[in-house]
């Protein structure tokens, strides 16, 4: 059985997660919101509003992007939406493995129900 | 600026997080499901599906229950239900002590807004 970690950063109002960092990455790897958005199977409004989320909550905007134009703009993950990203996932990374021994035991009182994924 | 990680264990299908520990919590405290639940804002419904989901998740039940009864039933943790707990704690509690460093990069990072809250 694998056991997954989800962890969320709480940024003093804004949230940091799973969520925005798979959009990120897809942005990165895209380089289109709505796009990345759609392949999350969240709306453009929704993934423009949690671009415009992150740009806001921080010093230098995570993503910069141009809106509309022949082929719907395009976005790039800036410099510090690089670092933000790395960051997180360095957290995650860190947290599985000081976590790990915890984690075993509580996976060790887990019913013997075979997996159905 | 306080910085919070919230954490979720994805266990085979069944997810662990603040809100399942919290409720574990509550029902030690008060000794009671449908209290604990009234208290986080949740229906009496949703707090028992919660720790059925738990109870079944688990070779041992985490909650022992007595439904009904002429003061509604009483609830409580049992060994293992505390263990988990435990467990858990410890997993945020690493996460947070390992991941400092690069969480303290984020915030470092975030726009000087004044904390609403």
């Amino acid at each position: 059985m694998t056991l997954r970690l989800r962890l969320r950063l709480d940024l003093g109002g804004v949230r940091f997660g799973p969520g925005k960092a798979e959009l990120l990455e897809r942005i990165r790897e895209g380089g289109s919101i709505s796009a990345a958005g759609r392949d999350m199977g969240m709306s453009y409004k929704r993934a423009w509003m949690l671009v415009e989320e992150m740009n806001t909550a921080f010093r230098t905007p995570l993503v910069d992007s141009t809106r509309g134009g022949a082929h719907g703009g395009g976005a790039r993950l800036t410099e510090a939406g690089a670092a933000v990203l790395a960051h997180y996932r360095r957290v995650v990374a860190q947290a599985e493995r000081a976590g790990a021994q915890d984690i075993d035991a509580i996976a060790a009182m887990l019913s013997d129900i075979p997996d159905e994924k």
